[in-house]
Formats: C-alpha cells, sequence, structure tokens
C-alpha cells in the first residue's frame, strides 16, 4: 500500500481589506497598515490543494484530478473568484480576511468532499504574493 | 554609441472593477462579465519598465536602476499599491480601469520623469494575471 | 490613437518527433538526435498570443481576451491539445513538426480570425522548454 | 547531529498515455479522456529529488549535488528523456503510466543509489504540468 | 487551536568560494571543482522562513509578516546581501561555506528572534540555483 | 521567406563588483553602494540569446539550437561561469563589470559565431536579478 500526495493548483483573482470591526479606524490602521485600506485591495491566489492516498491498480491515479478541479472549484474558487472575500464569500463571513484564515476556511469547505473522492485532504497551500504563503494540515 | 534596453520590475497589489458609468448594470454585466462586480475584485500587477540609452563610460550604466526604481515608486507604485484603481488613483480619474488604460497611464507618469534621469522611456509592461499582459511603446 | 500590445498565454501538451520522411533512419538520427525517437516524446508547449490595437473607448479594452483565448482554443489548442503533432493536426499535415514550423502554422491559423475580433495579430510566441522558445511576427 | 535535507532538480521531455490495457477504447475514453489518445501526448516533466543526511564537516556537504545529479541521470532520466514511458521504459513495463506510478518507480531506481552516495532518499516530486505533482516519501 | 504555516521569500546576492582551508589547492579542487575557485563566484540567493502558530482571533495573522521580514532582514540578510560570504558573514566565520552550512546558520540566527514574535520557526529554505536548494527543520 | 525568432536559455553563476578604477573609494561607494564592496558579490545570471533566420525545409529549424547551445557555451558560458567577472574574464578586461557592459560583450563575442552557423545574431538579454535586465540588439 505505498501512499502519494497529488498536488493540483487552482487561482482566483479577489478583493479584500484586513480590518477588525471591533476596532476604530486608528487602531486598524496602526494593526494592519496599508492592508486596512477602505477602499479594498486584492491579489492573484493561487492555491495548492493536496490529497494523499494509495494509487487505483486499475487507473494509476490515486484520485482524478479532473475531480479534483471539479470539486475545489465548486466549493472553493466559484466562491472566491473575481469577489470580495470579506463581503461576499458565504465561508468567511465574520472571520478575518487574513490569509491564514481564509487557508483554514478553504480546508474546512474541502475536507469532506476530498473524502467522498476516495482520498484524504493533506494540505491547503494558499499564495498570496510571490513573497507569502500560507499552509495548513488540519492540525488543531 | 551603443544603445542598450534596460528594464526594471516593480509590483503593486490593487483592487479593480470594469465599469463603463454610463452603461446600465445589464449592458456592464454583459460586456465585462465577473470583471464587473461591483463589490470589487483584484490583482497583483506586474509592471516591467525598460528604458533606452547608452551605457554612461564613468558607471557602466545607461541609468542607475536605483533611480529609475525610486521614479517608479513615486510616480506609479505609491499611488498604485494597496489602491482602489476607480477610486483613489488621480492619474485614472474618469478612465475605465482596463489593462490597458492603466499601462498608458502608467507611460504617461513616466516618459517626462524617466528623460530627466538622463534615459528614455521605451516600454511599459503590464502583467495582470499570468496569462494576461499589456506592453506600450508610446505609439500614437 | 494609441496603439497597444496585448498578450494571451494558453498551454497544451503534445507528443512529436522531428523526422525528415525523404531520408532514411540514419540520417534522421544523425540530424535530430534523440528527437527523432520512433516512439515519439512530447512537450508542455506554453502559446504567447499577442495582438495589437486602440483601446475601445467605450470598454477600455483593445480586444476582449476572452475573445482571443475563444479563438485560440478553437483554431489552435483544440487541434494540439493531447494530440500528436505529426499524425493529427491538420495544419500540420506534411510539415516537419519543429517549433519554428508550428508556431508559423499557428500563426496562420490566427491571423485571419483576430482580424475579425478588430484586432491585429502581432506576434506567435511559442515556447516548447523552459530554454526555447520561437517567435514569429508575419515576416515573410 | 543536523540533519538537512537537499533537493536536486532535473528535467525530462516524454511520451505517454494513459490506457489500461485490460479495458476497451470506450472505457479508456470514459475514464482517461483526452489522455487516452492512442497517439500519444506528452509532457516537460520536472523532477525534484530530495535526499537527507549531515551536512560532512569536511566538505560542508550532505552529499554531493553532482553526484546526485549524475545517479538521477544514470537511473531515471537517461531511461525518460525523450522516451515513450508506455513503450521504452524497463522499470514502467506494465505499468500504468500515471504520474503516481512514476514517482514510486523513480523513488524505487533510486533508494538503494542515494544510500550508496551515503544520503538517505527522503521525497521523490513530479510535476507533470504547471498545475499538477505528485509527491511520494517511500511510504508503504 | 488551528495550527497554520506561514513563509515570507526574502533575497540576497552574495558571493563565495568552497574551500577547506585545512586541505591544499589540489584536494580543494578534486572536491569542490569549479566551486572552488580563489576569485570567488556568486548567487542569487532565495531564502523562505517558514514560522508556525496559530492565528491570532484579534487579527487574523499567525504572526505580522513586517515583522517576520523585519527580523529576517536585521538577522540575516543585512548581513548577508552583496557580501563575501567567506569573509564577511560574522555568523559564518569559520564555516565552510555550503548552502548546508549557510541554511544551518540562518537557523540559528533566526531561531530565537522568532520565539520573541511569538511564533515557532519551522523551516528554513535556501535555494543556490533553480536546481538545487536545502531545508533545514532544527533537527539534531 | 518566412523569417522567425529562436531563443535559447543559458545560465551562469559569477561574481563581481561595481568599480570604477579611475575614482577614489568614497566616489565609489556614493555611487555604486553596497555593489561596490571589494570582497565581491554574485549573481544567477540567466542569459536569453536570440537568433533570427528562416527554417530550413530540410529539417525544419531555423538553426539546431543544440550548435547555438555549443557556441555560446564555448564562446560565452564557459568564461564566466564560476569566474569572477572583473578578474578573469578575457572579453571584460578594462571594461566596467555592469550587466549593460556584459551585455555588449556578449554580443560581439556571438555575433560572428552566430553568422557561422547560418543565422544572425537579434537579441542578447541578461538577467542579473528576478528585477533588473537588460537587452542589447547591436544597435549602435
Amino acid at each position: 500500500m505505498k501512499i502519494v500526495y497529488v498536488t493540483r493548483r487552482e487561482r482566483f483573482n479577489a478583493a479584500h481589506q484586513m480590518w477588525n470591526p471591533k476596532w476604530d479606524e486608528a487602531k486598524n490602521k496602526a494593526t494592519f497598515g496599508k492592508c486596512s485600506n477602505k477602499n479594498w485591495h486584492g491579489h492573484n491566489y493561487e492555491l495548492f490543494v493536496t490529497v494523499k492516498g494509495e494509487p487505483n491498480p486499475e487507473t494509476g491515479y490515486c484520485v482524478d484530478l479532473k475531480e479534483v478541479s471539479r470539486v475545489v472549484n465548486e466549493s472553493v474558487i466559484n466562491h472566491l473568484d473575481h469577489k470580495n472575500i470579506n463581503l461576499e464569500v458565504p465561508f468567511m463571513k465574520g472571520i478575518l480576511a487574513s490569509t491564514e484564515n481564509l487557508t483554514i476556511a478553504i480546508w474546512e469547505q474541502l475536507e469532506a468532499k476530498i473524502a467522498e473522492l476516495g482520498a484524504t485532504l493533506h494540505k491547503v497551500r494558499l499564495c498570496e504574493t510571490e513573497n507569502n504563503f500560507v499552509e495548513y494540515f488540519g492540525e488543531e
């Protein structure tokens, strides 16, 4: 039983702002700097979804990556692409729109859906810029 | 007199929306699709500024790229980074926030400033995503 | 009338072989080396299609890149992706499957279609590997 | 005793097809889609081989990466580059040519050879496209 | 308590040479090849620093990446950028200038400083070229 | 007679310093900043050599890129890789080691050699970092 890790990359472009509604503008500005701009800014996000499992002897696939791509698009990308993360994304409602929180929320959207494909979600990596990225392995 | 072309890359993250204020929502939606989202979306823009000139025999430089970088930051990046292109950028006021128009506007911000450095602005390339980019050479 | 150059990237994965049917195996081997392997090899090709034109004042677009993408997919990618360039691609019939010839053939597929979109085809760049690429500007 | 992980990248271009010989054409087509094309398609594969060990106090190296490169070329790349994975690769005989299976087979080619260099094979990562890759750590 | 891994990329350009002062020139040449050139060579190093921790419910951040960047610049980059690793870097004094040793030394510079930010240093990845990189997780 | 442009990428790692020997240390420091470090620094240079010509109807090649690669390695890379550009490179003797001057010098090394292959040298692009590059087309 050989366990492999298979990764699919997807992308989305979204607007967001870093803002804690419990704080006044001065504290938001002091904490988040230019990321707190009330008029929003945005990113080209790159999302890497890694699943683990054994290759199926009939197909050679751990899981059909077309299926992984479909699930990631239905559960994640369609809710985020060309959207405002703070205002429009159901699974980010009431959550600070940091890359950390978004990465965890994407994991939660995907975990059961990947299990339905017969594989195990192993890692979500979300790249905000070429210099910054976050990874979550479901650790609690 | 050997002419070289020297390029400096800079980056900015911004929000925008594709929207023609002379049209109603239906026509904007039909024309611009998800790019017309009223709640904005955004990108990691990559900007490549190319200047031409002869290397100075004293320095080996066509122009000091630290100076090019300073000028591009002062005239362009500081106005765009973590901003809303439609709402906050003086040189985009009243202009549709397409990559084409933004590339031309960046050229116009830079042309005289690069000349003051003793070089000639040759090209502005602006990449909106890994799949789409626009170049402008000042052609009219 | 400001002229901008707009580029769209598309990708395809294909098999090919370098083989001149007028030559025997020894000469093909001597000329093309391992690229002449009769059992084929393949590449992830990256295609950059650059069109030129003025931004439309109503849309800010030189041409809608979704339309460019549709045309490139219909006329080029659908014929090449997951295909054998030597055996299956109508517009490469009887043509040596070099990157040079493929780049020219892609230009010929696209030139009229891009004109129908109201823009002018300016350049086709085709990357075979990270180390090798070919560009064609329609020069004859 | 500080343990570091050292990675070497190598590349190869190959043709393959997804095909289960126990199935008829219709089932292969239904399962593998365009990847089942009988005339083959191909990829630029990127291979990352990670070994672990302690830096040698005499050389500062965990292992000489020139040696890792030599071993990877002799044992893996020379058998795959400009080849047909289904038809020509000894260590893939009778194995479905998926990235998963190829990654595991590459591990098996390398594990003992890396040990002979005094290091331990830790991971094989094989990238098929910019969107898909597989990793294997020898887990059974 | 969800644990995320957050990575910051920084870069530096430096000169070095592979040389064991206990050996004569012939043995250094035989061991290190062209990397032993007495007149030095150099690289564009890419450094990825990964820290782990829980997102702060007030900020959504595991740690402010601006702070990580400041610490990495003060403790590491400022000592390495545009420097000679063999001659000028305090924390590499007496240590062979291999990527392995440099990666470990960077870990040692950062571990306590990252702890002061309230996070835990998880990994240092140092890329010497596009083909070679080293990772250290603090394993002893 | 269709003219295509074919590009080959090669790489080298070298040390250099920006220093005008006619100036004292203070003026060098004021002009070149940290690039004037007497103990050198270095880069991973990426070199793109573009040649133009017609595809040969017998081979489909404008020029055999293996030949271009051989010429670039013999005439350029072997003199620069793992070398000190100021001290050891014959064709840079007495020339300030800027990217501009190095790009022109590489052009001069290659122009006649590419002509011997039956093609025309069109462009040399030399990338010093991911943010800075120089191009030369032989313009005087």
